[in-house]
């Protein structure tokens, strides 16, 4: 099966050229195929935020080829793969930059480990495989070569997963309100602040739209309402809402939550309905 | 009329992802349109920033649905439309972003609200119109589809305007030199400051190429004379020059004007020529 | 000969849309071309470093016309050039930016000054000759124009020339082992230091894989490995390799070998084998 498209996502930043590079091999071997950026500004090695990205991304592509590379371990004994799904194929790092994003597209069917020469550049350096392994890989993935043909099979089972974040009800005494834990697993552009949390753990904690939640916080705890658009509180003021990525998220209107409420990713924080 | 371009603007910035989701959501619409990035840096919610930016670019682009975001009501009452020129179509919030693109195309001709829920994504977040309401609209318009039938008419006198920048001809008693004061309405990357006037507003001080032209500033009068080419100067010193969009500019060569006059976005400074 | 291909290379940031404003003077003449931007994030006036990415990539593209604009010259005498090569065509300022990139495409054959008006925009700014004459000039190549069209020959020889960086063995007392200096050529995102020197100038010095070297810097001495892939040594370590564009490079697994040596482009080291 052939794909008109390749995704395509790194820590490389756009300075160096590198993107580029790549960018050049695929053009070379398939030169009809269009390739989005999804992006090159993932923090150098963080792999968790990279894997957060790209399975925000992938429901919104059209079936494609993604290639992703966030690759501290680039040339040491770490394996290279292509991830197959229903709704396209992963190709990188076996590092679990990759799981989240197939989860987005239904499911790890199958994978295999990079290994065949032939989908290789004829010379593979130590440190820059996004070029001389996996971009090749993609590239002949896009162009209709059978994952089966990259290398033997992976058990889908065996490959890497990054640690789920923590998100949970928490025990209280009887006849106190629930609560819930959850945490931050993004920062974006703009500091909107996302939770492990969706709407059911929300739910499940007592939090509906329209309701006041209590938000705990290393610094102390923050009443804010559980709204929907950034619009719905005034400028400046914080609020909960479900994000278009669907994570519970904090928010402030026109302004920065992250900085607001002196969050950053990692933090645990708590949630539960605001005492009246 | 079909485009095979689509331009993208927005403060989205790249890191994230959402201007990658956007693609997406273009591509599966419209496989072979061409999208061409203008800048996804705009400063967060700077609606001015976005609309010169755009502005800029426009008259440069082939025939093209212009998709532009930045917007901070989003999921609010303000409204979504599409504005049709001459030369092109715009589409984003209407917030004041489309206008002077609009100006640069031509004028617009006429506009419609974004409703049909057909040329929306089924399922629209209240943070992501971007990804849910505009670039499904501007992907259709590129296949073809009749502005009309994205929702009712907008009068065009009744779209949303930025306030226009200050630049005006200053009044001067009987005698003295004729004077100007013009906003400062961009720095870009090298540090050029581009003011609100043109080479007519210049003129009618009594600026023409080759005098000599005293700027006063917040911190004090300066002398530069009024040049072409950034070279024109030796290294270091400063000049007015008019830039590549029509602009006054105020320029260092080989360095930044706006940290070696201390000027930013939002300052007025006052020019006239410089006496002997 | 006809193009497919154009890639583009500047210092602009995408900030400003110049980059884009490019896209569409080239979108407009040739509209099925495929543009790989190369990157925009060249630092401001930086001729030098937009050289050495330059030449990174353009091995591993496509037949294209590569249009390159560092131009700190712009409006003044300095010439617009066409480089032909046996394997692509470079356009850009003459100032030394398309050396390194013709030598990596197998050297320049002959060489056009930009001069013919017919291969511009009907209107030259001052200011942005990117957008006036470059870009129209990569795209009219890249649909087929013979190069000698442009404007009158020039000489390859009399082409601008960067100094070359030093790279050199150091003369050293009877009996002494060999010694080489190089100089600092780039930091990439990650904080790696590519050096001017290669592969046969460390095993001029006697440095081979698996050698202990000793890198002097203005900070004092260093002992490191002569590795291959980053994580051949323990996190935070730092190592000597072979980087994957052919340079000397010091690296420190995981981290940044420009922060934790404290070295910048235009150092120098000293590079010798360890004494055991």
């Amino acid at each position: 099966m052939a794909y008109p498209c390749v995704s395509f996502l790194t820590d490389y930043g756009t300075a160096d050229g590198y993107p580029a590079a790549c960018h050049g091999v695929i053009a070379r071997l398939v030169p009809s195929v269009r390739v989005i950026d999804v992006t090159h500004e993932v923090p150098p090695h963080d792999v968790r935020r990279g894997a957060a990205v790209l399975a925000q991304v992938v429901p919104y592509l059209p079936p494609a080829v993604h290639l992703a590379v966030v690759d501290p371990g680039v040339g040491t004994a770490r394996r290279g793969v292509a991830v197959v799904t229903e709704r396209g194929v992963l190709v990188g790092p076996d590092n679990g930059l990759l799981g989240p994003a197939a989860d987005a597209l239904g499911g790890a069917t199958a994978a295999h480990e990079l290994t065949d020469p032939r989908y290789r550049l004829p010379h593979v350096s130590s440190t820059f495989h996004g070029r001389d392994v996996f971009a090749p890989a993609a590239a002949h993935l896009a162009a209709g070569l059978d994952p089966a043909a990259l290398g033997p099979p992976v058990p889908t089972a065996d490959l890497v997963r990054l640690p789920m974040p923590i998100a949970r009800l928490l025990p209280v005494p009887p006849g106190e309100p629930a609560a819930a834990e959850a945490e931050v697993v993004s920062v974006d552009r703009f500091g909107n602040v996302a939770l492990a949390a969706g709407r059911d753990l929300l739910a499940a904690a007592g939090l509906v739209p329209g309701t006041t939640v209590e938000l705990g916080t290393a610094a102390g705890a923050h009443r804010l309402p559980y709204g929907s658009a950034f619009g719905s509180v005034a400028e400046g003021a914080p609020l909960l809402l479900v994000d278009s990525g669907g994570a519970a998220a904090v928010a402030v209107n026109r302004g920065s939550a992250a900085s607001t409420l002196s969050l950053t990713v990692g933090d645990v924080v708590r949630l539960r309905r605001a005492p009246e």
